[in-house]
């Protein structure tokens, strides 16, 4: 049990590393150099130029103007100009719904803060049951929690009061939240320029005909089914085979560029490699001629891999996405079942065309009812069981097996510092790595049970990420013993008894949370703000791979919000927030302090780094209101597991109805606010055609979406021409804000100080 | 513990009775002024003339015909000749479907039955456990079952093997049924003659506008959303207060149709009633003058009430019957959503005109909410605690009570007879009475609920009389105690125990279901032929009633298979089934009789007496499957119990896949053939309307629809006009088979024995 001193101690060493981080990142920001690595997203909207342009040769890479040093800490109040709505315009609407999330964090806990500091701990501090009790093991910390309250004494009734107060404020927040959200979405779709989506639907499960194509039956059901609609249609191709071959090829052009480099620095050796795998055994030969080679070769296997996808009607899956003439006839057809059997003819919203992933498009129904099946089992082994195969890596990953397998190192490990230090390292390091791998994990899960966008496939992704951490860093740090075994504890306990042994723990807890908090949270955003990983693979790739100015674009990772796996991180926070709300305030200031902190990390971000893949319209949002009502209830149900062990049976019933309420509130929600993330509202869809029609008369609309949904593989030569139309289409619809930005110098705006370091 | 002799003694004992019913019920079938109580449909549908019309005065009362005596079991093969096609254009696709459950039930438990004795039965008889323990507590029938089996034997390895067994046949047969019906919907809907609710779709919640009343806000939203669509639309009156003078109105005039018949009867006195509450006190009164002259009073308010309703716009509703001109715009308008707000412009499918109901129609959402939050809660209650109120009913109504309220009575109660037969009986009726309440209780809950359709409140009332039976019925014959007492053990028992409990209690517990199942359903089954209460009611009715032909018509109780509570007691069985099939095998004959007869008797029944209020197409198959699921799972967690008590745990473990594998089945139907009974394909649509243009490209589809949704109370000046459309599309479209069946003299194919009573 830490005392409070102890507690600050750790905050101070903890803020101060916070701050090590910022400084690094201040000073590391600066540097020209640097820039494609911070300012990511401006390279990529093309307003910003390479500072290496211009200038003297060390002004390129060094940023020698003392004065930007001193503003080090400005980016912080830059982050936050940035009016919303500009930032829907620059980052997307999945972004700036994202960093609400850590907006809705303040606005729940900071109220909470201060009524919890206001009633609870004064209500707390003041009973001393444990001074009286000569228990020498609490600290400070329990002073302020509920432990101090004597057995069955009348102040739970406080702790009462405020847990009805807590949750009536949280759901306002939510509710209001949501709205917004909601809204948000519906003027986002209702501003956007056209895009091709939105009249577009995505049919699966075309049932196979013996007389025609796909292609053709397709057209021919939806010019039956919907006459007066129905525009064109694009089949999709199995191009998984080809997607890998280009795959390939890029990597070994990355190859060639990188001998090709080292030969031109160093033209007295000609850079030779090896045939075998990775070039590290088998015959030398020139690396130049090996690779260019390879590639030719691979560019001839490519080009007849392509003429046969493209002429193989085998290559054709059962899908296809149907355009329609109005965006009306989109949102019919995709809400509409349009066979009797209804696992034929599947139809959705198409998602953008970068959202597509084009691999799974072709599942037949039975199948995907299977694969969901097995990957839910799969899930739940996953999550209770994980420790069984890294407890067997950790068995055999001890000295002893070292020295069996690699006996030649048995001097080196034998050695005392050596062998104690793989001693208390190789145990971690198996979990270590399998928590790094657990996102692609669950990423690899997901695809597997068959969806069929990048932003399905992340929020999917999130679920179960979000069960994991549940059970295995909320649960599993409360109560020791592995998931399994607290499964098993848990299905011979009774309903009643659950809360109560998890909700006994609760406050012992504390301490170790908020340190979690300051470790994970804390230190982890001012970590992510560093971008440590992206800066050293920048560099690396700088010098080993680029020639040209697109190969400098194409080395720089924007990265992006990795909401599959930060969304249920978060969530652990709230989750914390709402149960030490009442149990421990004290905790309360440190979640304050996260959500504020992140939130300026991840709008800075946001603005200057990150570029989305791809953009749903914050199509999570009701996951992200699942799961924090999710946490709501545990949260009440651990607090009357906790109120019935401290002997206030009278008033654990009154507690009851809160989780009753809670859950209501959330149907009442889902079915007021979900239809406008699942369903498009046929009258906004019919504004909009109006509109067009008025405006653009003669809009050549087929041309418009017939290359729209196109592999990628296939998309080289009609880019251009897409973006050409972009481009005209910007000019006419959408002629205000966005042109007009592009048309100012820079992001002089909201980054002044970006600019110092000489950007555009 | 019975022994097979007191089962079998039982088994005649309810056999006799059942058969007592049968000849009683053959008896007074062939009495032709029984006529319209046993074949009311046959009346309604204009088939059959009334027998007292013609032949002598004696054989218009009593059949004499000594022959038609003897063959008086003839309507068992009557009842089964009528096809399945015909059944459904007699009596509709819900009376078809319904009765499917019954022969459902034989699929599945007939195999199961002969597998069981096959090869459970000699496993349980061998093993001789019961015996060697030298407990004199077992009967014979206990022999049979899995009690005779020693703990940790190998022998449960055919029990575990079985439960698979039984697990995949019901899952095949449930999966193929559902099949079969979804396909017979889906066909039942394509042949349907046209009727105004394909065209039709009802919008709730039509937002207030200040300078539009309701159905021009209507016309104009659908005009601009829908516009190539949209027809016409009907809105809603609030004519609740009307319906109640109506029916009022009825009320008095069935007073002064009795007085006056009396009168007639007895010219020498005029009858005379009493002013006040049921003429049961108040000023003596001349009964004809004062009936004529409260009929008049009723009649003017009436008139004025209809005319404030048709011209207050406070009288309309914010709810519009909505008509397109083609079945695809219907369908297309109910399955999407309208408005961005998703609370506003609510639509869905139209209920046919009969089951619209009318009273909720104008329900505001966030109240729709509200109300059905607190019924969840009612629901909840009255479950589990409805034995309270019950027990303090009992407790007043004792002797003593009865004799402190009237003392008068003290002489006879003080009897020795009747004091014992009161103290015998009082604390029964509370809840008798109870029992026979609660359909009527739980309709009524459903209707505070909101829902729109009587269809709708049927099954919602299903539901919750399914959870009722389920706790109080089985759970509660199962373990003593009341439902609240079985839910405080169950919330401080663990997840694993519960089932252990109830499980170990279920082999004790096969004597009484056997029981329970010859009293509750063959005597039951037997019962419900015979129609009791309506016999009885049809000649009061006639006695004192009737009148002209039209009276006699509207005395005669048609009745309908009561959905709302029969197919809740219908899955009691289906679940005793499941839980005894692997359990005890000796139930299942008697599970297999019950399902055969009563699909004979409510075959004949549906044939000869229902008269279905309206038609929803099996809209209730989904509510069907999913309850027989929550039964299959509910008995293998049972088994799960059970096996885990005898010792075989080793063998447990394996059970967990059933329920896994039994869910992911439920889901995987789900997906597949629930969409049938709530989307409506726009192929199918469109079928039928390019069908119905090539017939009939001049169809005034305005004129047809214009009145079809109106308020019951104003319909007496349109129901003519509607029924001539009726016919006259009927010769269009529907040609063959109904209308043949029409002119051939009644229904002699099917129901041959009727005829003899003089039918037709």
């Amino acid at each position: 049990m830490a005392s409070v001193a102890d507690i600050g101690a750790s905050a101070l060493i903890n803020l101060l590393s916070a701050i090590a981080f910022l400084v690094a990142f201040a000073i590391l920001r600066l540097q020209p150099f640097n820039d494609r690595v911070y300012f990511p997203k401006w390279y990529l909207k093309g307003i910003r130029g390479s500072p290496t342009h211009s200038g003297a040769l060390m002004s390129k890479f060094v940023n020698l103007d003392a004065k930007t040093y001193l503003r080090f800490l400005n980016w912080m109040p830059a982050a936050l100009k940035m009016p919303e709505s500009e930032l829907i315009d620059h980052a997307g609407l999945d972004s700036a719904v994202y960093i609400r999330i850590y907006l809705l964090g303040l606005k729940i806990f900071v109220p909470l803060t201060i009524l919890s500091f206001a009633v609870l701990v004064p209500v707390n501090w003041t009973d001393g049951t444990l001074v009286k009790s000569k228990d020498l093991t609490f600290s400070d910390i329990d002073k302020l929690s509920i432990s101090n309250v004597g057995a069955g004494s009348k102040r739970f009734w406080a702790h009462l009061v405020m847990a009805y107060v807590f949750t009536f404020w949280t759901c306002y927040v939510l509710y209001h939240e949501y709205k917004r959200v909601s809204i948000m979405r519906l003027q986002f779709l209702a501003s956007e320029r056209r895009r091709p989506d939105q009249f577009s639907v995505l049919v699966r499960n075309v049932p196979p005909d013996t007389y025609e194509s796909v292609g053709e039956h397709v057209e021919h059901f939806f010019c039956v089914n919907h006459p007066d609609h129905y525009l064109t249609h694009q089949v999709v191709y199995n191009a998984n085979t080809l997607a890998k071959m280009v795959a390939q090829k890029k990597g070994l052009l990355n190859r060639l560029r990188y001998y090709q480099n080292k030969y031109e620095r160093n033209s007295s050796k000609k850079p030779t490699t090896k045939t075998g795998f990775c070039g590290l055994w088998g015959a030398t030969v020139d690396a130049i001629d090996y690779y260019t080679d390879e590639i030719e070769k691979l560019s001839k296997e490519e080009i007849s891999e392509r003429e046969r996808v493209m002429s193989d009607p085998k290559a054709i899956m059962p899908a296809a996405f149907v355009s329609f003439k109005s965006r009306w006839a989109a949102a019919v057809c995709a809400q509409t079942q349009q066979s009797s059997n209804p696992t034929l003819w599947l139809t959705e919203w198409a998602p953008e065309p970068r959202d597509v992933f084009w691999s799974n498009l072709a599942i037949p129904f039975v199948e995907l009812s299977i694969r969901r099946l097995i990957m839910a089992v799969a899930t739940f082994f996953l999550t209770f069981f994980f420790m069984i195969p890294i407890a067997f890596v950790q068995s055999l990953a001890n000295i002893e097996g070292i020295e069996k397998v690699m006996p030649f190192l048995k001097p080196l490990i034998e050695k005392k510092v050596v062998k104690s230090l793989i001693q208390g390292f190789l145990p971690g390091i198996a979990l270590k790595i399998f928590l790094i791998l657990l996102p692609t994990i669950l990423m690899t899960m997901s695809k597997i049970e068959g969806y069929t966008s990048l932003s399905s496939l992340d929020r999917r992704s999130a679920a179960k990420y979000h069960l994991f951490v549940l059970v295995n860093v909320f649960l599993g740090s409360i109560i020791t013993g592995t998931a399994f075994q607290q499964l098993d504890a848990f299905i011979h306990q009774s309903a009643t008894q659950i809360p109560e042994t998890v909700g006994v723990s609760i406050p012992m807890k504390a301490t170790f949370f908020i340190t979690y908090i300051m470790v994970d949270g804390w230190a982890g955003v001012a970590g992510e703000i560093l971008r440590l990983v992206p800066l050293v693979m920048f560099h690396l790739k700088n010098a080993f791979l680029v020639k040209t100015e697109q190969d400098r674009e194409e080395a720089m990772d924007a990265g992006s919000v990795d909401f599959a796996s930060n969304e249920p991180r978060i969530q652990l926070y709230f989750l914390l927030g709402l149960v030490y709300s009442v149990v421990t305030p004290i905790l309360l200031p440190f979640i304050v302090v996260f959500f504020g902190f992140a939130y300026l990390v991840f709008r800075h971000q946001i603005i200057n780094v990150y570029n989305q893949k791809y953009e749903s319209g914050a199509a999570f949002y009701p996951d992200v209101q699942r799961r924090l009502i999710i946490g709501l209830v545990i949260s009440q149900l651990l607090l009357m597991g906790l109120m019935s062990s401290k002997g206030a049976k009278q008033s654990t019933p009154l507690l009851i109805a809160l989780p009753v309420l809670t859950i209501w509130f959330h149907r009442f929600c889902k079915s007021r606010f979900e239809p406008a993330f699942v369903k498009f509202p046929l009258q906004d869809a019919m504004v909009k055609d109006t509109l067009e029609r008025a405006t653009e008369p003669n809009l050549n609309l087929r041309a418009y979406l017939q290359d729209a949904y196109i592999h990628p593989v296939f998309k080289d030569d009609v880019s251009e021409k897409l973006s050409a139309y972009d481009e005209e289409e910007n000019n006419i619809l959408v002629p205000t804000k966005r042109t007009s930005q592009r048309s100012t110098p820079g992001q002089s705006k909201y980054d002044s100080e970006a600019s110092d370091t000489g950007g555009s």
